[in-house]
Parts: C-alpha cells; sequence; structure tokens
C-alpha cells in the first residue's frame, strides 16, 4: 500500500488533479494553480480559493496568538486570490474546535478574521463551528472576482521574461526560527510569520498594466513557486542568487538568509514574469502606487535549463527538491 | 472563563453571527441559513455554503467507507444549496489526512466525491491537501445560483402555513445506531446514514412552484429544524406526531422511532412551509415529478405558542431541548 509520506503533498495533489480532470467547460482552470476560475457568464469570472492551518502542521499556539491565527487564515487566502489578480469578495470560515478552546479566544479568533476583512473589504458570510477531538482546525474559503483580461495564472510565463518579485524574502521563516527560540526581538520578522498581509495592492497594479504573463504568491519559498511557474507554463529560469531581496533583519538572525528565501515559504510576496523591456517600467510602477520595491531575480528560459541558481560569482548552486512538503516531514 | 460546552455548538454561532453583523451590502443573508446569498449583479444570487466532517466527531472509519466519506462531505453541502432553491455548481474540497491514511483511501474518498458529483453535475474545481495530526478532516465549499424570485430562506413562514416534509424521517439515526452494533440487515437504513443523497430534485420542483415561503434541509432533526423556521420567521408551530413520515424499517430497528425523528437528524430531507390552501397540490406536484412522497405534518401558528407537539390523542408532548449539538456531548 502506497504511504502518503512516499508520494510527498504535491504528488498527491497531482494525482488527484488527476482524477478530477476538467469534465465542465466553464471550469477555466481547476486543480493546480492559486484559485479555480470559473466562467459565470458575466464579464468576470468567479475565483474560488481554500486554504486550511492545522495545529501542530501550520501553526503552534505556544507562539500563535488566537487573533493573528483568524488574520492569518484569511491572509493566506487573500494572497492566493490577489495572485489571480482578481479581488477578493466574500469568505466563509469552519472552525474545528477542541474542548480546550474557550470562548474568548473564539472570539479572539474571529477578531482577527474581521480585523483584515475590514483592511480589505471581504464579507464574512458564513461558515461552520464544529467540534474537533484534539486539535484545532481553521479553514477559509474565498470568492473573488477578476475581469478577464486581467486573470493571471501560473502558465504563462514566456522565454525572455524577467522575474520579479515583491518585497523580501525569507522574513517569515526567520521570523519562526525567531519564535521557536522564545525570541521577542525583531517584531518585524515574527508579524512576517504570525500576520502576513496580503500584496492585495501590488497585485492589482501587476494585473492591471496588461504587462505580465504569469503571477503566484509564494507561499512555499522562491525555488518550489518558480518550479511552479515553469511546469505550468513550460519554461526554464534562471535565478541570480545576488539579487534575491532578502530583508537586513532576516539577514542579521540567519546563518543561511538565502536559503530561508529559498525554501522557507510562507512570506507571501508575489512572483511575477514580465517580457524584459517592460519589466523595469513595471518594478517603478509598483514602487510608485504602494510603495513597495520590486527585484528583478532572474529571467524565464527554455525548458530544458530547468530552474538554475547562478551565484555572484556565476557559479551554479544546486537546487535543493524545491519547497514545503507536509506529509514526509516530522511536526 | 466561558467553556464552549456551556455555550453550545448553536450559541456560539448565534455569537459569532452577532459580532459578524453584516456590513456589506451585497450580502442578503449572512451567517444563520442553510448558505449565504451573494448579490452578484446577475439576474442570479450567488449563494456559498460549507460543511466539514471530522473524524470521531461526525463519522468512524470502523463503519464508514472511504468512498462513502467523500460522497457524504459532498452531499451535506449539495443538500444545503438545495435547501435554499439553488443550484449546485462549483465546489472545492479540503483533505486534512492523518499519516495513517494511504494512498488507496484518498482515491476512494475522491471516487465518491467524483461519484456524486457527476450525477448532481457538479465541477470538483480546487481544494487544499494538507497533513492533520491525528484525525482525518473532510471539508467541502460548494458554490451555487439561484433565481432571484426562486430563492427559499429559513425566515419567509407565515402564520396559517402548512409544514410539509419530504420522504421519511429518523432512519439516518437508526442506521448509525446498527452501524453502532455492527449490524449489516436493512441495508436501506445503513445507507441513509452513510450515502445520503440529497433532495435536489425536489428542492428545484418546492422553489419553482413559487408556492413555498420557507425552506430547511433536515440536517439536525425535525424539533431543531422546524424551531430554526420559527426563530427566523417570528412565528410558532404545531406539529401532530402521528403525521411525522417514519418508514417501517426505522419503526422496525428502534424502541423510539418518534425521537429519532424528532431529534436524530442527519436525513437530509426538505422541511417546507406553505400556505395551506396550496399544500396538497405542491405535495402532489412532488410527488408526480420527482417520485418522493410527502407528509404534511404541521402548521405555522403564532410566535408565543413556540414550536409544539401533539400526540394522536391531542395531547402535547414536551419538546426536548432541540437537535444535535457538538460540544457538550460526548463522542
Amino acid at each position: 500500500m502506497m504511504k502518503l509520506k512516499n508520494l510527498g503533498e504535491f504528488g498527491l495533489i497531482e494525482r488527484i488533479s488527476r482524477k478530477l480532470t476538467k469534465r465542465n467547460p466553464e471550469v477555466l482552470v481547476g486543480i493546480g494553480d492559486d484559485a479555480a476560475v470559473v466562467e459565470t457568464g458575466k464579464s468576470d469570472f468567479l475565483v474560488i480559493t481554500t486554504d486550511t492551518l492545522i495545529e501542530k502542521v501550520h501553526f503552534d499556539l505556544k507562539y500563535t496568538s488566537f487573533y493573528g491565527l483568524g488574520w492569518k487564515a484569511l491572509a493566506i487566502n487573500i494572497s492566493d486570490c490577489a495572485a489571480m489578480g482578481a479581488t477578493p469578495r466574500h469568505a466563509v470560515v469552519t472552525l474545528g474546535l477542541p474542548a480546550k478552546v474557550n470562548v474568548k479566544a473564539v472570539d479572539d479568533l474571529y477578531d482577527g478574521i474581521r480585523a483584515l476583512a475590514r483592511k480589505v473589504n471581504v464579507g464574512i458570510v458564513g461558515g461552520d463551528t464544529i467540534s474537533s477531538p484534539s486539535h484545532l482546525v481553521v479553514s477559509v474559503t474565498l470568492t473573488g472576482e477578476v475581469k478577464k483580461k486581467e486573470l493571471l495564472l501560473r502558465s504563462g510565463a514566456k522565454v525572455g521574461d524577467s522575474i520579479l518579485v515583491t518585497g523580501d524574502l525569507g522574513g517569515s521563516a526567520a521570523g519562526m526560527k525567531l519564535l521557536k527560540k522564545r525570541k521577542k526581538s525583531y517584531r518585524r520578522l515574527l508579524d512576517r510569520h504570525l500576520m502576513p498581509f496580503p500584496r492585495i495592492a501590488e497585485a492589482k497594479v501587476v494585473s492591471k498594466s496588461g504587462m505580465a504573463t504569469s503571477m503566484i504568491d509564494d507561499s512555499d519559498g522562491l525555488a518550489k513557486c518558480l518550479t511552479d511557474i515553469c511546469n505550468m507554463s513550460g519554461v526554464g529560469a534562471r535565478v541570480w542568487v545576488g539579487e534575491i531581496p532578502i530583508s537586513r533583519e532576516t539577514a542579521r538572525v540567519s546563518r543561511a538568509p538565502v536559503d530561508l528565501a529559498l525554501y522557507g515559504g510562507e512570506d507571501y510576496e508575489l512572483m511575477f514574469t514580465v517580457p524584459k523591456a517592460k519589466a523595469e517600467k513595471l518594478a517603478r510602477m509598483i514602487k510608485r502606487k504602494t510603495g513597495t520595491a520590486v527585484s528583478i531575480v532572474g529571467e524565464i528560459v527554455a525548458r530544458k535549463k530547468q530552474v538554475r541558481l547562478l551565484s555572484v560569482s556565476g557559479k551554479e548552486i544546486k537546487l535543493r527538491s524545491a519547497g514545503w512538503e507536509h506529509f514526509g516531514r516530522s511536526v
């Protein structure tokens, strides 16, 4: 009998996705992108995404507040939705509550959800509250809308495109390391991990510009996200490691900050591809409109080159098997 | 600190629902009905519903197959959607998988989901697969569409309406009792519990008829469902216990079949209210179009009478505190 940990999470998703091959012509994008995209007969597509946080797998109540947990559960869905170029609209929330959780904690959790929902103008329209035998479960499903011509998938990257990244990478993983050591300094890094703010404004600029060819949100680290874009687009990529944006704090608290950027994940920055001639222009436009810096970290090349990392001296760095897998890893 | 088991599931939902009071004018129905209803600027409303099954709370792998579990996780969402008068359209599925679950089991689970999805023409458009530390979690979120004039809420019942119920009640609870005793007889009762078929065709007849004033699906037993309709509509109800439809098998395997119908739940029959003069006509129409029998079990009265049960001899029967609560109950 094949064990899940041998197949791995991404293997399992691929297997499921093969089983659920599109039968419905209305479904433009099914499993395999940040969100599903559905034709509704209007000028906009309906986007649906879902993400779940399970205690001891995705968070630990030792260092996560209930408020922050509610915030993050919504934030990661908004990030997926934004990475399609879509405007998030309505969410439903399911809580699986073990007996140890008290009413005040549930209130705090919902306060965290509401606080972010209000900031990004999302309506929490329903949900389900059930008991869970041992671990806390927070599941959010979010709908969004995107104008047909503004939809951005993982599959549009072209040879010759530049690869752009918002903000900086590795901060969330650096924050998690500090939390595990019970450090309270570097508040900004801790918050990067505990209460990420989705790049909704930046994503809007990218999708409205009409310049980008693909986009993804960085939930699993640069290596995995870029591999996804390459696989879905049928291309390869070259990344200049020296160009990967890493904050001063991340560099200060970690001995291998580049590894955190490549493999840490949960940064919820945007990665997108843009024809080389337009890359600088779009980067400046985002900076001007949102205040967020954008870095050009590499370029799309032919498929057979796969995803390659080049050091500052031009030497190739071996890419580790990419990203954050749930099964197989001990928590 | 208030404990969840003192507040109870329904108390908690009410508390959350107060915190999330509608801010968004597009949200017509938020928490508190079978599904949320959202204005989209089209001739149809968008309906969103979510329901989650957690191992040891909602199912036991000792007597549930993975195929049946997948089927049921989708079925209960379709039932909620149908009870609004809506046509189910697209679903996302989240699996929280403990290490003990093997790949074959996940395949079976998805086969069960797909089998029902195909029957009712629902597209499984995405989802999330994550590890769960100890218990299996299956969460489904479903969207649907309903013509504005065909939307049926819990809140429309009027004094003088008749109360109608499809099929028969108590069968699912009777089936669960048999399963717990490891009985394999009465296959129809076991299937009522393990693989309910949502009353989607019957719901369509009700909503298209334009005759009904409110509708709900019976997931928590007649007592709780009718109490919900009464609370949301500001009315009371009188139920003639002798008219509650109970199958011969349910009556045969249980010493108190009426209690199963009132408090058992998970029957996924439809309960709806119709002006008295039209009740017989609608019941016959449903029978003719779908083959499903419909029973008139009571009538809507003024609010101050609350929900009252009348025995065959006309004596009032005390209503137990209604329905199926998750917290406070040992599993």
